[in-house]
């Protein structure tokens, strides 16, 4: 019953990480369209649960059929208590990793559209890679692949399908002009910062669930989880101060998420000095790559991809390179970059070719005038 | 210690739905009253808190004086760890019971009579049918009325009470005009979303908890609790796209709070497919109510009387619909439709005679001009 | 492993503080200055952990040097369970102390000048003064000196290190006009009730967590954390009520939080009835306090040293007064005060004497013209 009551408390912790990314991605979207932000993070949660409740759980979890696909478990019921448990934890990361996409393409993504893909990611390309990284039969998992509490299977993936939908979709209309990145305002900084703390307090449930029983490994799971997000905190402002002068609330808040990101994969394998420098390095390459794919103009209006999938995928190789009961390490990093590139190829690739031919038939965006007068307005009435 | 533990838990859980209707109700007032709207969620739980304290636990589940009125447990003190747990976690369920009139009754009603009704509420209303229906010497329990986490107990208390002031008290002067119904629009609806999502969170310890024990049926019914608030919001979905062609954000929060009211009466007796069909059809309930009130020129701001009362109403009667262990159909509805009952007549008769009387002597509402200025001047300096 | 278990919950409770003093803060201060507050509030969470992490855990709780000085346990690791689940129980109280100095000096000081504060207090004054108090080899602790959770280790020592620098950082120039104060109107006030309930929602494990193990006090605990709470607040909404007809928002806010400091010395030994005693006197004193500030022209923002200071002395000379298990309550009373008077002369006077000097160097303050502006533009772009 122990492990019981450590699940609940940490499925009740993650679930208000849905109130965190809220938070944070309304704040940092402008207010004429931090309405709708909001409304798409709520309703993706309850597209997803329902989705992962009727089919993913079972893709993922089920009885491994080659290593590929579940084959049993859909539709849990209340009578068996282990299964109920097991599902409502593992809910909740499917919810996390639909609602990383909200953010990516925020201000400009049809609300219909959005839904489309919440639907795609849950019921199709979470569990599937789900399974191959985490249920015991998966053909990675069966590898050596290891990813602990889902620095690629859940972060890596969300960010990922929003990487692919962003040069498709097309960067907002004020975001780029000639040779300029025009920085956009956020509506209600102090909102993302509580934004950033809900999910602060939902990464112990992540991070510190993933064992699935209250053991000896806990404390220190939570430990390292604790200062890899201070690392990459530190690392974040530091870079900030340097290069500009002061210390941007951006900065602070990717910072935090990008070394909890980073430290994810590998939380159960590092001494705790090793932790901080994985969440440090995770929010150096966080910054790297928001830089670089500004650059490319790729706009990414919270910046989600370069904070679960850069960050996701350093904290994963990073696994093979420092992690404590690693044999070979060499082999390690190859299985671990193995992962990350099927989780490329399955989750960009995939949602590449699908939007691409979506888009011949649909319109993935809304309209100029929309995008003017803001979504809150366009597409919803409160 | 393991179900001291878990109650704990809860408790603190249960505790967040303050804040959870704090920033619902504040969100979906006009910014006028905003403040003024928070106050009262945070002066009604002081208060009810103190008075469950002093009184209304002692009457709720002291010895029972022939099934209407508990006698004993009254301030519990420190020194009994098993009453004080308990105290502590029904003391939430008080308070939960007396906010949810703040919010149908804001942007009109007097701070004092706020604080009287909120009072009445927990002090006596409340206190009292809880006895009957939650204490196992109770006449309604005896009877064999099953009312599992408080759909009736709790949410139908609050909303009944609401819906006699309503009429008493009157619309806001510019929610009604000849044949139109205006919508009034909500200051911060994504502080709204957040208040539903910290709601749902407190909800895993609302229903956990109530088995007062971490037993093998807890993860059930935090399955069922959750698959309900999704199938909530999910209908409310989808009835707002084919009635609007669009999502209001109203219906996505509504839906989910009213799917949760639903599931709360029978969250441990329903199968999880079951839990869901209880959940949709509450929020269906709840839409049906909130647009028939509103026609009724019944002005409850955050439509608490449509999500709390029906919804709570129809997941009670569905206990005895559709509860797994249920022997006699007929007759476990017609024991759950007299405890309804008697709740409309005790909560809701009561408050209307009261307040029927207290209007000759004391104006319930602000004055014109106040209301127009705006509650959070007119009544209160920040 | 139940004992873990509850730290853990208690330890994710604390973080949660984090997130309500930036929400209090933030909301109670203007708009120009919001995020200013907010960044504040997470930077230092990160500056603090990590300093606590690499020398204060060690000096506070580290074995005791003449009960002056721990010299072990520095960088606490993740191979040892209990030293990491107490590293972070006592990390979150140490990011507590420094955060309440973020929003008592708020809207003037330097971002700067702020972190160095930070460093100060959770490097050095804090980790020292806690080892004399609660390690059991310092040696406050081995006279007697009782304060189970913190109203002076922490809330104290907090406060006066902000008391000790507002006379030298000086007033906000719109404050005090000739014999004028003048009420800063907060930007944001539903903000800073979610954050005051986000704060009792912490308090919860900041009490209960501080027996380091589940036994049968807690319940006790967390029954008197929650009374205290509820006393304070009744008793400044009736201060506020009778001396200016309605009922202030801070008042409740700050009359909660005062309830809360003051039980948190003896939430361990009063009778519940004498937690209500306390939390309404704590409030009471707090109020007082804070007026006779004002008129002395000490500007403190939030009102932090009356809240954190004075109800927090109040609190621990009352364990004394009124502790239950108390032989001789003259000599309790005189170490108690004792163990103010240290904390005093420590965290005050050391604060004094560095900020007098550093103030010969640099400027602690912003510039008129960037007050003006307000801090969000002047110190950090968004």
């Amino acid at each position: 019953m122990l492990d019981i009551l450590w699940l609940l408390l940490c499925t009740s912790l993650v679930f208000l990480m849905q109130a965190g990314f809220m938070c944070l991605e309304s704040g940092l979207t402008r207010s004429k369209n931090s309405i709708n932000v909001a409304v798409k993070n709520i309703a993706d949660f309850g597209l997803s649960v329902a989705l992962f409740w009727a089919l993913g759980y079972g893709v993922m979890f089920g009885s491994s059929w080659l290593g590929w696909l579940g084959t049993s478990s859909f539709m849990p019921n209340r009578d068996d208590p282990q299964t109920a448990i097991l599902f409502l934890f593992q809910a909740m990361f499917c919810g996390t990793a639909t609602t990383i996409i909200s953010g990516a393409l925020a201000e400009r993504l049809k609300f219909t559209v959005y839904l489309a893909i919440a639907a795609w990611v849950s019921g199709l390309i979470y569990p599937l890679f789900g399974h191959w990284a985490w249920n015991e039969g998966g053909w990675l998992a069966q590898l050596g692949f290891h990813d602990f509490a889902g620095s690629t299977v859940v972060h890596g993936v969300g960010a990922w399908v929003s990487l692919a939908a962003l040069p498709i979709v097309g960067a907002r209309r004020d975001r780029f002009s000639m040779e300029h990145i025009n920085p956009i305002q956020g509506s209600n900084l102090p909102f993302s910062v509580l934004g950033c703390l809900l999910l602060w307090f939902g990464w112990i449930g992540f991070n510190g669930g993933s064992t699935l029983a209250l053991n000896d490994q806990v404390p220190g799971i939570v430990l390292n989880t604790m200062m890899a997000g201070v690392a990459g905190m530190i690392t974040a402002a530091l870079w900030s101060w340097v290069q500009q002068r002061h210390v941007e609330v951006g900065f602070l808040i990717n910072g935090s998420i990008a070394g909890l990101v980073a430290i994810t994969a590998g939380c159960d394998s590092f001494d705790t000095p090793i932790a901080l420098v994985v969440g440090a390095t995770g929010a150096a390459v966080m910054i790297l790559t928001a830089q670089r794919l500004a650059r490319l103009k790729i706009d990414d209006a919270v910046d989600a991809v370069a904070v679960h999938g850069a960050a996701g995928a350093w904290g994963t190789v990073s696994v093979g390179l420092f992690g404590a009961e690693i044999d070979n390490r060499l082999a390690q990093v190859g299985v671990q970059a193995l992962g990350i590139g099927v989780s490329l190829v399955w989750a960009f690739g995939a949602t590449w070719i699908i939007l691409s031919l979506a888009q011949r038939f649909v319109s993935l965006r809304v309209s100029e005038a929309d995008e003017a007068i803001g979504l809150n307005v366009a597409e919803l009435a409160g």
